[in-house]
């Protein structure tokens, strides 16, 4: 297998992008991803989306790109995996070129929600439509059944959950690309708006249009090209049941759990290794989970694990310094992309006020649905 | 870049199955492919579908499949590029392989598309949204158009579309998995209902439900497993613009050219070399632009070569010996996979009644939208 780095990334500002179509957004991002990688041409693309059918009536979203960034006839193709497409994406182009078949491979994300379809319809097509959907449960309801059971049987708290999103808006008023640009606090996030007990509309990540690029290369290509050299040293990925109640725990995220114990294995390194994780806190409890499900602390201390600061900016394991799904934004199919160019962008050095110091190894985990798929990367400065 | 074999294959009768859902399609399919393989685990699982959300409510089918499958945890992805989903997820089991990562693979591709939803509007999600769809034309309009104009340029006569649809529909008999079990006469075709002149409904694939996979190994692992092993000796993806106005000559289909030039070089081939092949025939105007595409027959000269029974069964070249799209059926997602699955019952002697004598290396041509994207893999006998 070929060594596989990331050598440029871009995104978009996440939000609400009235004024551009889903080909705008997702040329803005690859072309910066290009110009950032300094290449003249790419072999082939991947891009995740999750469901461009249903929000703006666009399927076939890999050609379409190809074309409208002005690439065709490279090979290019779609991936989806609900809300981890990004990651998936990532993951394939890692393939493509570890096989030896490509030497520079554009991995992109994208998704526009805001084009008025029903957001809500849409993105429960990810849990399972007989057995979930059909039956009217929405994925704040999924998640809120969740968050019942941790507090239930660890003693989580309410304001445990909140911390998450307190923490993270924190960390998003210091990315100029984050949609939210506001510090909440506790108060605001218990009392905001119900949407499913106990999920208020804060504990939740928004509704938003966005892309993220980055171009990864064969380690030989790009030692030629002498860019800097971000090392993906670990991929791994895994799947769950997407119904709830088919799983043995529904406080335990399997396929988080597998895919990163394949990652880790993979990159040789432990939990402990780790200087920073971008994680995938479309609600606050999921953030709470996947600490635990990633080994930075013992199932069912997650709790009390944010509420003590383990997680913020200064700490040991910094997490989701980007500002994460709740307050960067959450365009489905960028955010596994979005999460590989913050890691990127801080181990690189470049990540400004919220930068990490010393980070040398970062982990990026994405999720699609309520935990029914999982992909996590490990990357590395060379 | 290791060797990859196909050591499995199956599939479901395509038709209207209306007692069968989504994932029991797709799990008949599986099972049947993982039963012929005689493996207790396949690593990792491609998905092909084109548009399940539009179709059923329903995305994230990697991670469903792996589920209702009773595979769990293994990384499952679902795989989108219109038409030829399920081509792209064998090419990206192939890279799966081919990298090292994984040993045994299952690469399916189903779709489910006579549950009532709009279908036509379904499929147009394949074509340009903004600069084709919402100004009203659909996928037979964009194929009358190709039609007339290769009619117009090459003299290509309405006799010579309609040779492709009695020709395929003559293979579908042999096929018990074909939707059509019935021979049509060039003047049914012609006096058929009109759907966008010149094409009428029996130059048009039908809409079909339908599942099909493979299984892929790493040829140390057929070896192991003591299989009949047909080895794919090449792999080959292009795209196009999406929009027909954005090409230089509509008759061209450029995508396909560079995706077969690219599969004839990995395999080391010409097209004279090709026993037979599975191609796109959505229309039947598309597998007369494909044999040209492929290099059986200059460009311009596709109508007069299948005129003269030059791609019939017991000719040097047969084309879609299975039934092709306009017999067997045209799951959208499934297509490619079940091509495959045709090449590979072909080259292991069990066509039955369709078998083409002595064949060595198949082809199977897969391509999305009107010719947006396109892949072609090449297989042959060990």
């Amino acid at each position: 297998m070929k060594n596989v780095c990331v050598i440029g990334c871009g995104m978009t500002k996440f939000g609400e992008l009235w004024a551009k179509s889903l080909r705008d957004i997702y040329v803005e991002a690859a072309l910066k991803s290009i110009d950032d990688a300094g290449v003249d041409h790419i072999d082939s693309m991947y891009v995740g989306t999750m469901t461009s059918g249903l929000f703006v009536g666009q399927e076939h979203v890999g050609a379409l790109m190809a074309d409208y960034l002005g690439v065709a006839p490279i090979p290019a193709v779609r991936i989806e995996s609900a809300c981890c497409s990004g990651g998936m994406a990532i993951r394939l182009g890692f393939f493509d070129i570890a096989s030896g078949n490509s030497d520079i491979v554009l991995a992109g994300g994208i998704e526009k929600m805001t084009d008025g379809a029903d957001v809500t319809y849409a993105l429960a097509t990810a849990a399972d439509q007989e057995y979930e959907v059909y039956h009217g449960v929405t994925f704040p309801g999924l998640y809120a059944m969740i968050a019942r059971a941790h507090m239930h049987r660890y003693g989580t708290t309410r304001t445990q959950l909140a911390r998450v999103a307190v923490k993270n808006h924190h960390n998003g008023t210091l990315n100029p690309n984050a949609q939210f640009q506001n510090e909440v606090t506790i108060e605001q996030v218990i009392n905001a708006t119900m949407v499913a007990d106990p999920i208020t509309v804060l504990d939740s990540s928004p509704v938003s249009d966005g892309a993220a690029c980055v171009i990864l290369a064969s380690e030989d290509m790009a030692k030629k090209l002498k860019k800097p050299i971000i090392k993906i040293i670990g991929s791994g990925a895994a799947t769950d049941a997407l119904a709830l109640h088919c799983r043995e725990d529904i406080t335990t995220l399997n396929a988080v759990k597998v895919s990163a114990e394949r990652a880790y294995k993979m990159a040789n390194v432990s939990p402990k290794d780790i200087n920073l994780a971008e994680v995938h806190d479309c609600f606050t409890i999921a953030e709470i989970c996947i600490t635990e499900e990633l080994g930075f602390v013992e199932k069912g201390k997650g709790g009390p694990f944010i509420e003590k600061g383990n997680t913020a900016l200064d700490s040991k394991i910094p997490v989701n310094t980007s500002g994460g799904l709740k307050s960067k934004g959450h365009p489905v199919g960028a955010t596994g992309v979005a999460q590989a160019v913050e890691i990127v962008e801080q181990l690189r050095g470049n990540a400004g006020k919220r930068q990490v110091q010393n980070a040398r190894i970062g982990l990026a985990q994405n999720m699609g649905g309520s935990g029914a798929s999982s992909v996590v990367h490990i990357f590395t400065k060379a």
